[in-house]
Parts: structure tokens; C-alpha cells; sequence
């Protein structure tokens, strides 16, 4: 089977393809793992399954995209799993966090603290004291943030220094979630960066870094690569103007993952070219500045998969639903419950039948009954993993998966709902 | 100050009133007690605080509604936090419960088993086997699950005795989350009711109970009053064909609460109206059958409240946000991410100033920047517990609360989320 054969076999439907795991046969695998044996000593389902491999891959694959001197960050909270922190820890140049338990988890994987920034529009004063204490560099959203700053260094007896969280002047078409362009809690407004890098510099604190942020979950390559050389653009000319000399600037990630159908993976090629410009760019008029992509979502999604066993067909007045032990509580998004307007499916698929399954497909559509309802434990309608999926031969013990689970996933799911089990979760 | 003008300051703009609270002065209270000195003794904020009063005077006033010998249940879902459980178990007559892990949850509440009913469309056969071994009544949702029953009564030595789940044959309009009536992975559709129980019989089972279910988050009451006459009406008809001669009947609930600006509180007369007329049917013809009424969301919701701290006021482009330190890991549902299509405000209020604040609002809504969107910390623009609401004075130190956070609070909300601390909760 070639590599393409794979990636379009472990594609359902109208999904885009994935290259994030392998085949034994028909059955979804790590390398020459089974996910039956990988769930047999994992001790069962439900479980969130995460390719180290896969990771890699996509770690590689992003620094294939970056100039020579552009280091990579990883944006714990896409996914804090500690093996898998673990593992980024060797991979990537640094992580950013969003609250004191973060740090706490990025220290443990072993980054060292002066390769973390920590964001987020709400820090407390512990948080930030947390913080210093430990020699992670505040990214401050406002200046009133910079001034929490200001008063832990003071009160911790250790220098005044921040990066500041730049929310960029532009509207982004194609972005899922805008986080940059309006009005946002998020960071400070650009038009508003030279006030406040003066204000900085009156009382006598250093700007260590510049961290962007213009939107998350976003398709398009044009889009980033845009939204890249506008806030490059910005950084130069606030560097230039002599209104900050920054050792890091953090052009955001943004970069999106195709979890419906129709949706295409991401075109890299003109965020290459952008950053390439801006690396050339930065080497011509600001040398010493350590370029920083930020990625979340895109450098783990592809590589997890949640699995869940069927324990039940069910036909209601016609309809097929097939019961499954795992739900909305571990991967709520999947569930289409979280933040979306239509509720559209991720890839389901049965892990151990995924080439005839897909080759099935165009034939059992056809036919009566063809398609079922995934659906969990929970009692309620919202627990819903697939809607009108064609899996309508699954029987009691097969193994469901769910693609693209590996970002956002337990920890953006209401895992105490309805007193179930924690989920397990494994790294192989 | 009277009841009728402490509840209309305790609503804020177009949200139904609350009576679950008091005042003292202008600021949110239990009792005499200040949310400030509650803040302070719980150690801080975000803090769930729920008001044993407040569920005691719903308890009150659905008892009010029963006719003498309906019994009252709690679905332990809508709030399992222990303190409130054990409050809950003195005042009402049984527990629902949805997991085994709820199993222990009612036990440890001092619920005795004879009195917790066992629901879920996707039990296992180790959930299945904790509760017969507890002694818990499993309501089987299908007849694999009346199978999965018998086999754990034999393992154990112990009669075989169960409960069904009824998916009635209706269409309600207006219920929030319809369960009941189309295609269901929610119980046994009713029209196959009697063949499943012919089964039963056969096979040497007693089906000690009908637990119906036709809805949730229901705000008309002529809705609730009508689907409750059917399911009275099929239970007299099995029962009077001697199909089952069940130990009790539960009618289900589905009673719903006014989250949303222009929503009014559920009108109950028709629903005492119906249960009048049910009881005195079963009076007549199934005296021995104990009616059952089942409530979750209901019972809690109002007497739950979830204060926040205000940690920043902050102006981008021209919008005026403030930052709170709680948010959507702690109640989702407020921020209108859980499976919510149109996103509308829970009731949110400056706990310490909330006769002066309604005064106001009429007056304040004229102004430039009266508005104001409540975000809180996470980073995320999905984390906004409240859109242009009338709180522009807010300063950092203000409470803000947002009520009817009682029931699907912080159970229902991905707590791990970012690594932020798990939420504080108090039943004062």
C-alpha cells in the first residue's frame, strides 16, 4: 500500500485525508501497533490515542516551512497531556501558556523556563508573581497587566520585564475564530504599542519580546502569510523607529486543521514565502531578533484519535443509532456542542475495518438504513459523535475513532458530566 | 423592602425574576450573609455559591404541586456537588442517577438504594453489575439492557428485577431538548413497550417500574401537563391489560427555567392540574403504584449563583471589556458555547449594587460605552459570560454574578481548560 493509498484510506467520506498514523491491514495503527492491542494494554476504552511519530512528523513538516534562526513554540494548552509535553519539550524551541498551571506543566516537561511566555487577558496578581518567581516572561495584554508585572519584579527583587501581546490592525477573512483586527480583550491594540512601549521605557522597564496573535483555525495559507508580513511589518517599524528593542518577536501560528467535510488541509507554501521574506527582512535591519512561530492545534490535532467501543445498535422508529461508550464528555468539540453554529461531523470511522469501510461507502449509501447516529452514554441529546455516518454495520465490541482529537480535546470537554470515568489517554 | 421588589431588583433587564436570594442593602445575599463575607470565607473567587434556602423553597413549591403520595425525585446530573446532595436527599424522596459513578454519589449522600433509579442509553455491563450489587433498580433503556440486567442478577444471585425507560409517541412543541417522541437513543419507543414486556415476563423478569421521559428545559406548562396525561394514560392501559403490574410509575419532569432575556418562569397550573387528575385515575385503577415526579435542572438551577472578580476594565477600539477570573471552564452554558445556536445572556449582575444598577440601567443604556462584554480569562473569544450587558461601571474588586448557574454549572464545563484551578463551591 502506498503512502497515498493510506492517507486515503484512513480518509471517510469527504474528509481530507491524514498521514498521522498507519495500517495493519484494515486496522488503524502506531507503526506496527494495533489500536486493539494498544486499547488491550491501555487497560480499555474510552481513549485518546496520540501518535509520537505523527507528532514528529508535523513538527518536521513545520520546520521544513521555517527560514534557518525561525524557532518553533507550542501553545501548551491546545493539548497539556504530560507525555506528550514531554515529547514537544525535545522537539520544539519553546512553549507559551495560558494561566500558573501551565507553567507549572511546561517546567515539568522539562522546558526551561527562559524558552516559556506566558499569555492570557486575565492573569491574576498570583498568577503573575507565580510567574516571576520562576523566570517565565509575562506577555502583558494591557497596561495595567504591565504594571502586575512591574510590582512582582519590584516585590521579587528581579528586573522589570515583559513582552507585550500585540492584537494587529487587520480583519482576517477565513479565520474560524478571530482573536485579532476589532475590538478584542485580547492583547493591546497596534495603534496603541507605541504609547505604551514609551510608558515601558519611562519607568524604567525592558520589552523582551513582541508576541502577535491574529486569529486561530485558519484554512487559508494566503491568509497567515498576510497577516504574518503586516505584523512583521509592524515589529520593524517600532524596532526601526527605535521605540523598542525586543530580543523575540512572536508572529502567531493561526494555522488551521480540516476537521469537516469539504474542508481541504492547509496550504503551507505562502506562509513559506512570507516567512522567508520576513526572515530576510529581519536579518537586513534587525539581526539580533529571534524569530518565533506559535502552534497549538496544528502541530497535535492530526496526530490523536479518540477511541470509543460500541456497546450497543439501537433502531428507534426506523433509525439506526449505534451506542458507544465514549462521548461528548472527552471530545466535546466532535459533538459539535462547543462554540459552533451548524453541527457538522469530524471523521468517524470504524479503526478496524478502514479500507473496506471507505470502499463500501458509494455502495451502502444507497441502500436502506445506510447510515447511523453515533452516539455516547450521556443522557442527552447534545452526546452525539456522528450524525447520519455510513458505519451502519458496526456491532457491539467494535472500535469507533475519531479523528483529528488530538488538540483541544480532553481538557476542552466536561470530563465530571454525568460522574463517568476519566478518560484514559496514551502516547505511543 | 417586599418580595415582590427585592425579586424585581435581583432581575436584571429583561430576565424573569428570581426569589432563590436575598439582599442586604443593595448586595446579594443568603440569608443574612453578604456574598462578600461568603467570598471571603470560601478563600476567594471564581466560587459557585448555592443557597440551601433557595432549593428548599423550590423543594417546597413542586411539593405544593403533588398530590398527596407523588413522590419526588432528584436526577443527580443537573448538580452532584456532595453538600447539595446530602441537603437534597432529606428533602426529597428518591435520586435518579445516570453513571455508576452517580451510584456512589447518591449512596454517599445517605440516599438509601431502594430509592435510586438507574438511567443512561449506554450502560455497561460493569455499570450494570455495580448497581445490581448495590441494590440500585436499572431502568433498561433497550432490551439488550434488560438483557445486560438479567445476566448480572444471575451472576450475583439476586432476582431479576428492573425498571423500562418509556420513549413516548409524541411530538412537544417547545421543549428546549426534545427526548421523547421521534427516533430516540433514549428508551424503548412506546408502541414496542409491549412486546418488550411479554419478553420480560417470559423470561422470568419483573419490571418493577415505567420511567417516562419526554423532554427537558420545558417553559410551557400545558406542554408538560399534556405529555404527562399520555404517559399516565399508556401506563393505566398496560396495567389494566395486565401487561405489567409495575411498582411505580415515574412521569418524568422536563420543567424548565427562564435563562434568557424575555423568557418567563414556568406556569405550574396546568401541570397540578394534570397530576390532580392522574393521581385520582391511578387512585382507581393501580392504587398500590407510587407516582413518581423527576426533576433535575429545576429543583437547583435557580438556588445556584457563580461569582466572579473583575480584574480589569479594558477599552479596544472604542468596546469596553471586562476581564473577570471566571469564566467558560467553570459554567459553559453561560457563555452560550454548549450547544447553544444563537448565543443569548444568562442574567449577569454587579453583586454588591443591584437595586442602584436597575435603576439605572434605563438611564445608562443612553450612554456612549453603557455597555460592556463580561470576559473572562481563558484565551479564547468563545470565553464571554456576557454580551453588551448594562455594567460599564464595573471596577476591578466588583463581584459579578451570574444567576441560575444552579444546575449543568460546573459539571458541565471543561475545568481543566487552560490549567486554571478548579472552581470553589459552597452550599451556605
Amino acid at each position: 500500500m502506498t503512502k497515498r493509498e493510506l492517507e486515503h484510506a484512513i480518509a471517510l467520506g469527504s474528509h481530507a485525508p491524514t498521514d498521522a498514523f498507519e495500517l495493519v491491514g484494515t486496522e488503524l495503527s502506531v507503526g506496527t501497533q494495533t489500536v486493539t492491542e494498544i486499547v488491550a494494554q491501555a487497560g480499555g476504552t474510552p481513549l485518546y490515542l496520540y501518535s509520537e511519530a505523527g507528532v514528529a512528523r508535523r513538527v518536521a513538516a513545520v520546520r521544513a516551512l521555517l527560514p534557518t534562526g525561525v524557532r518553533l513554540f507550542y501553545a501548551v494548552k491546545a493539548n497539556p497531556m504530560p507525555a506528550l509535553l514531554r515529547a514537544m519539550a525535545t522537539r520544539v524551541d519553546g512553549f507559551d501558556v495560558a494561566s500558573a498551571g501551565e507553567i507549572d506543566f511546561a517546567l515539568q516537561a522539562g522546558m526551561p523556563a527562559e524558552r516559556i511566555s506566558f499569555a492570557g487577558p486575565g492573569k491574576t496578581v498570583d498568577e503573575v508573581a507565580a510567574a516571576t518567581r520562576a523566570g517565565v516572561c509575562v506577555t502583558a495584554e494591557s497596561a495595567a497587566q504591565l504594571l502586575l508585572v512591574a510590582r512582582a519584579a519590584q516585590d521579587a527583587g528581579a528586573p522589570a520585564v515583559a513582552a507585550l501581546r500585540v492584537n494587529p490592525n487587520l480583519e482576517l477573512r477565513g479565520a474560524g475564530m478571530r482573536m485579532g483586527g476589532g475590538a478584542s480583550p485580547f492583547g493591546i491594540d497596534e495603534e496603541a504599542i507605541p504609547a505604551v512601549l514609551a510608558g515601558a521605557r519611562n519607568a524604567g522597564m525592558r520589552v523582551a519580546g513582541l508576541h502577535f496573535h491574529f486569529g486561530s483555525q485558519i484554512l487559508q495559507g494566503a491568509t497567515i502569510a498576510a497577516a504574518m508580513r503586516h505584523c512583521a511589518a509592524r515589529a520593524l517599524e517600532w524596532i526601526g523607529q527605535g521605540a523598542c528593542a525586543p530580543a523575540w518577536v512572536n508572529l502567531g501560528g493561526g494555522f488551521g486543521v480540516p476537521y469537516f467535510p469539504g474542508e481541504r488541509a492547509l496550504d503551507t507554501e505562502p506562509i513559506a514565502a512570507a516567512l522567508a521574506d520576513i526572515a530576510a527582512q529581519f536579518h537586513a535591519q534587525a539581526p539580533t531578533v529571534e524569530l518565533r512561530v506559535e502552534l497549538g492545534r496544528y502541530l497535535v490535532a492530526e496526530a490523536g484519535v479518540y477511541l470509543t467501543r460500541v456497546l450497543e445498535r439501537k433502531v428507534s422508529r426506523g433509525k439506526l443509532f449505534i451506542i458507544v461508550d465514549g462521548g461528548l464528555h472527552h471530545l466535546q468539540a466532535a459533538t459539535g456542542t462547543f462554540g459552533q453554529v451548524l453541527r457538522r461531523n469530524y471523521p468517524v470511522a470504524d479503526a478496524r475495518r478502514l479500507a473496506p469501510v471507505h470502499a463500501a461507502v458509494a455502495v451502502s449509501l444507497a441502500a436502506e438504513s445506510a447510515v447511523a447516529d453515533i452516539v455516547g452514554p450521556l443522557c442527552t441529546p447534545l452526546d452525539c459523535l456522528g450524525r447520519g455516518v455510513a458505519l451502519a454495520h458496526l456491532a457491539p465490541g467494535d472500535l469507533v475513532a475519531v479523528f483529528r482529537a488530538g488538540a483541544y480535546g480532553r481538557t476542552a470537554s466536561p470530563e465530571s458530566f454525568l460522574g463517568h470515568e476519566p478518560c484514559r489517554e496514551v502516547l505511543v
